[in-house]
């Protein structure tokens, strides 16, 4: 096309797109490009603002490491990594919430009851509940991945002084598709701010904390992979997290208790709590695939 | 915001922006996420596919260096950085087309009728025209910056065999706004494709070769900066410019011709051309700023 213009470039830019491009690729590149090209007309971007984009990519870029990834934290600045959750959350089942940078793969099994807590500092809480479908039932195939930060707020690969995977384990349910674990409460804590996402949020009086919460991904044959986080109804980060994580479904109680014998036989650390203690209730709903 | 839902996150994330956000960076941020969000609901974009492109930015992050601007290429090749030219143009005026990444400082000072061609191998091409304003009169004030290809489609600075700044000058203009010198004909090129933008180009059938073209810098004070680019009519990669650079306003016209005696005496090439030769009249009309 030789006479590209402001008002049809969308076009060109589909024409230049052959007949061998996949569909969905096709279908993609068209809302990406429409919308792009609404961005620059209805704002009439500047060629300094348009510098400054493509600075702001270039240092996410030289930033970005194998711990550290600033277009993830873009995305999810920005809201875009939530959107995905919410688009691809089925109505009925648990929200999903964003993955974050700090899973890794590996984590050891614990069985029902077992104690996540360990030699960690921090309040105790009796984290259960039940996985279950959509019709009510328990998913008794089950399995659950939990990774939270140690009370300093880091994550095990965060911090050299944490074993490797501290607060990580592999939950099995039980035949019910009840799970049950000892832990402590999780702390609020700040996303990267020392790259260009710092210059964003401080530059729009943004804060970089993210209220404390519990990751989980609950997988079950014949189910779709639900990735959540799990957030205490009492942090005082809630109503703005910078990620854009918080659904009114995934607020947890953390309730007080003061008695141990409240607490079943199963829990592995029970003769070790001490009061007060604290207890969640939480139980996962899947959707089939 | 604690109930974050897919239809109330854009106002959520304007919600998230203090008071002390500035009012332009305030439009863009309302503009750039609103469209974000539409381009993700439309397409019910896929955890996959967000990750696929999370992995297409830091693969560009990675192939970035001082030499070679990958996400200047991403913006070139959806358009958006000739949008933001095009949106700059005021009507009436020269149209401005990409900057490209091979323009550097301190290319050397050309009189009137100077040689860029030196020992550079490629057919002759006498170039001129006038700087003139939008009310008809020459900008005699004005100077000019030219860049091009060698011979073999490279620039100076990706070709350890050329001088520093081979085919680069600084050109005066004359009392009247002319411009003028002798130059070779430059050749077409690819945009680099051995990275994440040449698999989108492949995945889409589209080829990386860019017409041949001569960029420009045309300033003079009380004027806007002119950043531009001026193609031969009968280039074979007119009408596939991958970075969308073409305008109807900025084809030139390859005029062969046998006769040197034609040429002004103030040509300083005029004793070494050669028949035949090409002659190119083009004229740059500046906006006041």
């Amino acid at each position: 096309m030789r006479n590209v213009t402001k008002d049809n470039i969308t076009q060109t830019f589909l024409e230049y797109c052959g007949p061998e491009t996949p569909p969905r690729l096709r279908e993609l590149l068209t809302s990406l490009a429409s919308h792009a090209h609404s961005f620059i007309r209805e704002t009439g971007l500047t060629h300094a603002e348009w510098q400054y984009a493509i600075e702001f990519l270039t240092r996410a870029g030289e930033i970005t490491d194998p711990e550290r990834n600033e277009f993830v934290l873009i995305s999810d600045v920005l809201g875009l990594s939530s959107l995905v959750d919410m688009v691809g959350t089925v109505p009925g089942a648990t929200s999903s919430s964003v993955l974050g940078p700090f899973h890794i793969l590996g984590a050891p099994p614990l069985d029902y009851g077992g104690d996540l807590k360990q030699d960690n500092d921090g309040a105790t809480v009796v984290v259960k509940g039940r996985v279950r479908n959509m019709e009510g039932n328990p998913v008794p195939e089950a399995e659950i991945e939990i990774w939270q930060t140690a009370d300093n707020g880091l994550y095990s690969n965060q911090d050299v002084t944490q074993p490797e995977y501290n607060l990580r384990a592999r939950l099995k349910v039980d035949h019910d598709g009840n799970y049950g674990f000892t832990t402590i409460r999780p702390a609020p804590y700040t996303v990267p701010d020392d790259g260009p996402v710092g210059d964003l949020l401080r530059a729009t009086g943004r804060r970089p904390w993210r209220p404390s919460h519990l990751h989980f991904i609950v997988m079950a044959p014949g189910y779709r992979d639900l990735v959540t986080e799990v957030f205490p109804s009492d942090d005082p980060y809630l109503d703005e997290d910078p990620v854009f994580g918080v659904r009114e479904d995934l607020i947890m109680q953390y309730v007080q208790e003061d008695n141990p014998d409240t607490i079943e036989d199963d829990f592995r650390a029970k003769e070790r709590l001490t009061s007060p203690f604290f207890t969640v209730d939480f139980d996962f709903v899947l959707a089939r695939e």
